[in-house]
């Protein structure tokens, strides 16, 4: 970084306010940006105003900023919006529809196959509670959809994702590796992977992957169901099927 | 532009970068993107590598470009998305279970009140079909939830979206800045908006105002249904009840 030009500089310092918002802090001020950057006040300042007048922040009555409308606009081309989200939607709506459970769509952070990246959730009132949203993150050792992913991604990217301390959810949350690559050799084998109470107690989830063009995983899709009392095995054959029609709905690339 | 100093001229690039990207070329290769911000192709080049470097852009294996996932993920951090669309889904997912139709939440563009932007949108196959998506938009005057928005927003900015030519969609929209002045009229005083097959000819949008903190209106809800055999009226209390909820579910700010 300190090799390259000023002018390279100022584009990761744009990207660097961009980023110090977070689901925890969506509204900053100006010094606490100035802070959470670790950018002069000054050049913090500067770079704040200009996003603001370009759309990317917009700037409260109260003097703080938030991410701006016209950022969210863009950025809702994103592949995982335009593309995949649009073609799961009636996928998604469906199996919403009839099971009335929480359905949810996820792909693995490229960055950081340790993590997914929620596109999408449908839920309603009287479905069990969870903790994602579109754009929220959860471990994918723990999560349905994120073995899924992790069964079909590259295996480096899986040793990179299990070499760090896998976070503990619940008492039934598979935190050794060896543990979670057994449940990744069987997702593959049987096409879903059913993750039981590893994030809540209360509930579990039924996920299959989603195919581009037939051939690579690029998400994974599932379904949020109340523990007790449930044979998790019912599900499958409505998630796969749901998973088969996104796949079939994608655009080859 | 001309008399800001060369840093801003990089801060503005970077976002004329990001804008080149529409929902009809959400996919870019690097000589697009040149031609598209008028950029020259070195600094062109510079950017796009430093975006995607920082994950605002996706470079795919055909070479071109995409918005990146890690760009959506704060984008989502928007109020629109993040107060809004959370504190609106339960209650949308709600009218939509319960009627089966299309349900919509949008927003005026704060840059141009002439457009409403769509925060969300919930759809289902036997529901007739529209246009919006999350994050497209449609001009306010021939819209319900545009209608709404404007009989609420300052008077400048009625002027300001009514000054322009108002698009004809089909021989029921209303382009005469008088008669659009009258629905808002209309608007206030009932607390709804029937726009009757203005956009398509098959369809009509039933619209409410959604309030933040029992003051301004920030968001307007809409139901479409299609036009024939309906009475509109029908429409208005569940879609009133459900933005009176969202209203109540907003936090103060």
């Amino acid at each position: 970084m300190a090799s390259r030009p000023i002018r390279s500089g100022v584009t990761a310092r744009v990207l660097d306010v961009l980023g110090a918002f977070t689901a925890e802090a969506p509204v900053l001020g100006l010094s606490d940006i100035a802070k959470r950057t670790g950018l002069p006040l000054t050049t913090a300042h500067r770079i704040v105003g200009e996003l603001t007048a370009g759309g990317a922040l917009d700037r409260g009555e109260d003097g703080r900023y938030r991410i701006g409308l016209r950022l969210w606009e863009i950025a809702h081309l994103a592949p995982a919006s335009h593309g995949l989200r649009e073609a799961a939607m009636p996928f998604l709506e469906d199996l919403h529809e009839v099971t009335r459970h929480n359905v949810q769509l996820a792909v693995l952070d490229p960055d950081d196959p340790g993590e997914v990246v929620y596109v999408e959730r449908l839920s309603s009132r009287d479905a069990v509670s969870i903790v994602s949203r579109p754009g929220s993150r959860l471990p994918s050792h723990a999560t349905g959809v994120g073995l899924v992913l992790l069964a079909h991604a590259d295996p480096a990217d899986v040793e990179t994702a299990l070499a760090r301390p896998l976070r503990r959810f619940t008492p039934h949350t598979v935190c050794d590796p060896d543990a979670v690559r057994a449940l990744l050799a069987q997702a593959r084998s049987g096409g879903f992977v059913i993750s039981d109470r590893q994030i809540e107690a209360v509930s579990l989830s039924v996920a299959a992957p989603v195919r581009q063009g037939g051939g690579p995983v690029v998400a994974a899709l599932s379904i949020v169901v109340p523990a007790a009392g449930t044979n998790p095995h019912t599900w499958v054959p409505a998630v796969r099927a749901a998973a088969r029609g996104i796949s079939r709905a994608l655009p080859a690339s």
